[in-house]
């Protein structure tokens, strides 16, 4: 939506199984453990996890929320968009789920390392990776935008999550939402 | 090593703190929670997470072992490479310290997860990309080398696992372990 490439995508709207207890593994998902989002590219590749995703299509329109290879800043891009899955989501459950285990901490650190690492990535920028906004932003605030009671008490963090969401167009997202529920209830009730 | 580029990189040995409380956070490792890796690039970039340092080595050598960008099997090449950290290594922690909880399982599911995911990917290509092993398969692969009891009783896994293993210079690396087991002994009884 943000590169204006939404129509290039055929989306198709799927319920998952909740931690609640609510939902269904929708058979009309592909993804073959039932998680959302999932990929199948015109050439028949499968690719799941956002960051890959985001990559994916970030890529395929020539890269223009990316720092390219062999620019500065690919390196830490690349950082940020494996800390997400590898570091931030184990945190993030965990500390959501209530989870307290030596071997998560050992290996993945708690809420407040993540703190202190998004607070260094934003020193001195407004976005992670300079003055743009960026897949990898987008990825690492998605967190804060759905569970905003986790959202670390940092003004610098909070600040940077608001500029997120500022950045992005936020009546059309809310339009495709809207659209996205409506489509399920009528699947659902079908 | 495998892309000839040892010597290009500078290359600091140093303690880590274990789970079973062997070792320390050693003063002269700059990551700023005192894991490993980590990689400090010539201009000064901090990257973390195995995957994308591979990521970003690999680029800087123009990429002999990944798909390019625009090329066939780069999305599944990113889907594996996200998957590592946003799967795999939360899933083999689990397993690895009996941690069972429903939000895990929830997001990341289990090892028979992951074992179909790896058999769908080996199927009908000795590499999960292809043809010639590339730095997906040396990161996918390698948990089951330093945690052989995690290996799921699959043959496909079992042969591709020694696949990888065969193309990797095994005395080179051995040769390369005692060195830096050498040195760090060597600077703990310092």
């Amino acid at each position: 939506m943000l590169i204006g490439k939404l129509d290039a995508v055929d989306v198709v709207i799927v319920d998952v199984a909740r931690g609640d207890g609510t939902g269904r593994h929708d058979p009309r998902n592909v993804h073959p453990e039932g998680k959302v989002p999932y990929l199948i590219t015109d050439d028949g590749q499968e690719v799941r996890e956002s960051a890959a995703i985001m990559m994916y299509f970030d890529e395929l329109f020539g890269q223009p929320l990316s720092p390219k290879i062999g620019t500065p800043m690919r390196g830490s891009f690349l950082s940020w968009m494996s800390y997400y899955g590898g570091v931030m989501e184990p945190v993030i459950v965990s500390a959501f789920s209530g989870i307290d285990h030596p071997a998560i901490t050992g290996n993945f650190r708690g809420m407040a390392e993540v703190c202190t690492a998004l607070e260094a990535g934003l020193k001195d920028r407004p976005f992670l990776l300079g003055e743009d906004i960026g897949i990898a932003d987008i990825l690492l605030a998605s967190p804060f935008q759905w569970a905003p009671h986790l959202m670390p008490d940092s003004p610098a963090i909070k600040a940077w999550v608001k500029r997120v969401g500022d950045a992005l167009d936020g009546s059309a997202l809310a339009t495709f939402e809207d659209k996205a529920v409506a489509e399920l209830g009528a699947l659902q009730s079908a």
